[in-house]
């Protein structure tokens, strides 16, 4: 119990945060130090998510009052602007810093102000923190002292996309990404669009004019890829309590063996799988798990291939990488506390 | 009462036969004749379907005892292949047919061989038929005998691409349509896939190899445009009921007004909506409905023009549109019983 | 179109709103006139409910400047307190009222202080107003000019236990009513617990200790047995969007023959089906429609009976019913706008 | 590795066998050994359960050339009736066996023969084996050489009844249960009414005249009152995939401080969590663990109780209780395996 590191979460009763909870609760490495919520401080945790009864006895407590500086690790599960003013205080008190919010995903401070609508406070914090894909930035993040957890859909959408665009053989100029979301990616506010009686037996777009994740994926790719591509990227909402399904399209600019590609890529990846050929991931065999499966499709061997990937959005999408990413930076197992069988049905 | 026709429904135990019995029974000019069954027979009809309790009081009969032959049209609501084996007997009796399946839909016979692995039994009736999407082929239903009533896919699908393909202003050799659909596609066959607790909460594609709608899209959009398309055609399964949702890419090769493109071609068409710019259709904005709402964008204004397109799978894609080609092929009034408000929520 | 009669709606931004608005949009004899909306005045109706588009034209207007006293009848879609307060000044003009909120549901005003925290101001139109189960009270409705639309749950529990009490054979010390509700009976506001994340894929009870409905249905019941029943009533919410479905629990005093008693009771009601014996009734089977279906069981022969009852909430659970008064009160075939086959599936 | 115990499934194809086998394949004293299927012989368990693949590597066999023999304990998660054909053999090679199906739960032959339909070939091991509730059987499980699962109804009903009928404070001569149950409880098979567009936005009764469940509750009640109970069980099909609430009604006979009696009644087991006065337990606070929670309260201060009980069915309803049963049967920590944090939202 003692060489257990100290884990705090800021903002703990949205999903992300009770996502957290489920999942570090029984870490073998980390004790739950302190929870904060304005709101609800002095509210047991497990008074309001009922499923944590018997797993975790913390309270909310102040954001003021609580102890995260004794922390070895503060998990922010707010809205975004929330991190970047917390973090010079607690970076000095020596606590390192995974934020699941978007403060600390883009590099570039004028996108970031351009899709976010606020000044970022810390633009060199910004320039220091690691972008938390393991599956790209692993090393980076070792030593990182702040690591920007990646967004739901541009996790999908990037572990779908970074094979071919890293070996070059599609147009990138072209890219598109039909990304489809469970509702619970839309958060736990109060929200007419969101209810059950409004999201249920309901399929729609949303935000076909531009998303605050298509910068994030736009960035990344273009990193990976060494100059800027251009991205379609369509979200739509589906009845589903968890899950991202994304179906990508891009054009064959050079012939490959692009299930093998794939399958090199990411093998020796523990949370990327890459199906047998024909194959169609579905969203539930990923549930509560911090799984990617991914497809790949070349429809009537045609020029243009068909990218299939799938992920829990609060797990691989949200908790689940955060988790993966304070192992890393820990130096425990990549996938300590994080061997859920998913849940199917 | 005297001068309403004669309305036969050969198969009305799937989901395509409830619907046209939801939509024939309050209809003004249609009375209900015949329905049959195999299996059913003698069954009361509102005893399978208790939501036509009070409405129809029509038993299943014997397809070889029924008096199908006394009717002026004839629905099948059938699996694929039986239309063509009566369509000789019906029409010698001065039957018109209305085919809710695939048998008349394909014009090339090769292509129906192929892609539904039988031959075609009537290769001269099927000359003879009218694809029936009245946007297209309102002139030609009007006096056919036999109409093959598009699929729910290609129904949705081609509204949203038609205006495009008939003015020349997208290159139609990598049209992309990725679409969703509600379960009550997948009929009322029991099967291990659709199961409430395989397909609720869940989502996946299927079929991305080659589906069957996949030609049915192609022959007539390349009709459309009067030479071969390309085409990528992604279907997935999410768990609603009834809708299609598709989301069609495509790239600009010649600059125009697209929303108005989209307004003028549809103008006078009664159940084809065009959105104002910047909307997103629900497919619960259509519910129960014959209507498909449209909404047009070009997302940061760039080359690729994003086409959403919603229908209610059993109605504007099955039921709904077999009663709108009959009103035509009777001179009924085009909307005649087809006046439902959606259900929403 | 001259002789019909002009129709407002107070509040029409709820779900019992727009279901108004999909009855008496097409109603042969109502005309939509006038519908207020504090919040959202000069807003198009179809612009928030996208299913009206092409069916109603209205736009929202403000409660002060909109022309209510003009319309024959008012519908008051609005929170409990709001009809009572705008009664007097319409009753004065000449217009009939309809309340779709709980100010005119129980007779008794201290029991309407208690459970909906506030006073009733208008103590003297309560006692003139008519509680609006036609199949109770057809006669007083006819002439009422305020009716009380009664709730979803006491309408389906109402239905079921009337026949039983009506014919003093079951102990009506100890009725216990278990009542599951869609989801839509929260209405529209925009709360947590009745997010799609929180309420899809989950069941439970909610307010046993007392819910409001509890009273209104005691009194009725009693009102009906000529002296005071003892209800234990469960409310449960189940994912669905429409549909209330009430088993009732009732023991044995006198031998029946229950069956021929319920089809007995409601043999010439327009609304209400006793189903054959061994039914289950199913929501979907009056889903979008105004029927309530009826089962008497009595199982393993024993000393309890157990009925069930279902109904859509939105329609006889609200809106359809308060347009079956409608119809009544103007002495219009109760059944006019009101023949919709429900949709299933 | 070498001291864990040989584990194999009969019928691993239905809902029970894949959760099995998400719960064991972690297990720590667990090895999967066999797992048969007369139909999927040879196909890799992970290629029909994709949440299992990296989970679980075993391919089903056949039963016939299986090695159930060298188990340790096997499992039936097959239909009822097959347990009791392969009982003796297997216990003749010193397995232990837990039969999931209902062939070891009614202990009068004559009561299953009647609900079942077919003879009990295994008089004599019925008789020997043990009625699998911990929470009733614990010290008969340790030592049993079979043990029959409770079904998930009755493991619901029981558990909220238990302490009222061992206490003797209420009317056991009619009691109420009014049961709600997701559609995996009526398991894997391909049938019309448990399609998703069947079962999905619906609810109904089901089996009002008698469920097989009836039978067990009324055995086991009447063991735990020393006589005959008499019991009104309704069970109900709700949207959900799990999840089973069981609504329970008991007229007061002696007063008690109820929940005081439930709270010391459970207060040493692991599994059953009595919440404070006045909840409304939710179906997703158990999601996909083996806890049951309890809720009670007594309506309005009134003679009549009401008991909310919520299992996930495939956990405690069934495998998890099943594996519950082996770490009884094989002296571990009752716990293991089975600390599953319940998954919300």
């Amino acid at each position: 119990m003692s060489n257990k590191i100290k884990v705090g979460i800021v903002g703990g009763t949205g999903y992300t945060g009770v996502e957290l909870l489920r999942l570090l609760a029984p870490h073998p490495h980390a004790e739950l130090h302190a929870i904060t919520s304005r709101g609800e401080a002095g509210t047991a945790v497990a008074d309001m998510f009922p499923n944590l009864r018997g797993h975790v006895s913390l309270k909310f407590t102040d954001p003021s009052s609580s102890s995260l500086k004794d922390c070895d690790v503060v998990f922010f599960a707010t809205p975004h602007g929330v991190a970047m003013k917390q973090s010079q205080e607690l970076l000095a008190a020596g606590v390192r810093i995974i934020d699941l919010a978007a403060d600390y995903r883009l590099q570039d401070t004028a996108v970031f102000e351009k899709w976010y609508g606020m000044p970022h406070s810390e633009p060199e914090l910004l320039r220091e923190s690691v972008y938390g894909l393991p599956e790209v930035n692993r090393a980076k993040i070792k030593t990182a002292r702040i690591v920007g957890n990646p967004g739901c859909y541009p996790t999908a959408t990037q572990l779908g996309f970074l094979p071919l665009i890293e070996s070059g053989c599609v147009d990138i100029a072209h890219l598109v990404a039909d990304a489809k979301s469970g509702v619970s990616g839309a958060g736990r506010k109060a929200e007419v669009h969101t209810l059950f009686a409004e999201a249920s037996d309901n399929f729609k777009a949303y935000g076909v004019s531009g998303h605050r994740h298509l910068p994030e994926i736009s960035e990344r790719l273009s990193v990976a890829a060494g100059k800027a591509v251009g991205l379609t990227f369509v979200p739509h909402l589906t009845p589903l309590i968890r899950g991202i399904h994304t179906t990508l399209y891009a054009r064959i600019t050079r012939e490959e063996d692009f299930q093998a590609l794939f399958e090199k890529r990411y093998a020796s990846e523990p949370f990327v799988d890459v199906l047998p050929p024909k194959s169609h991931p579905e969203t539930r065999s990923v549930r509560a798990s911090n799984t990617c499966r991914i497809a790949v499709h070349r429809p009537q061997g045609g020029d243009t291939l068909v990218i299939l990937s799938v992920i829990d959005n609060l797990v691989k999408g949200a908790a689940g990488q955060a988790v993966q990413n304070m192992n890393i930076m820990f130096g425990y197992d990549e996938c300590a506390g994080l061997g859920q069988v998913p849940v199917l049905p």
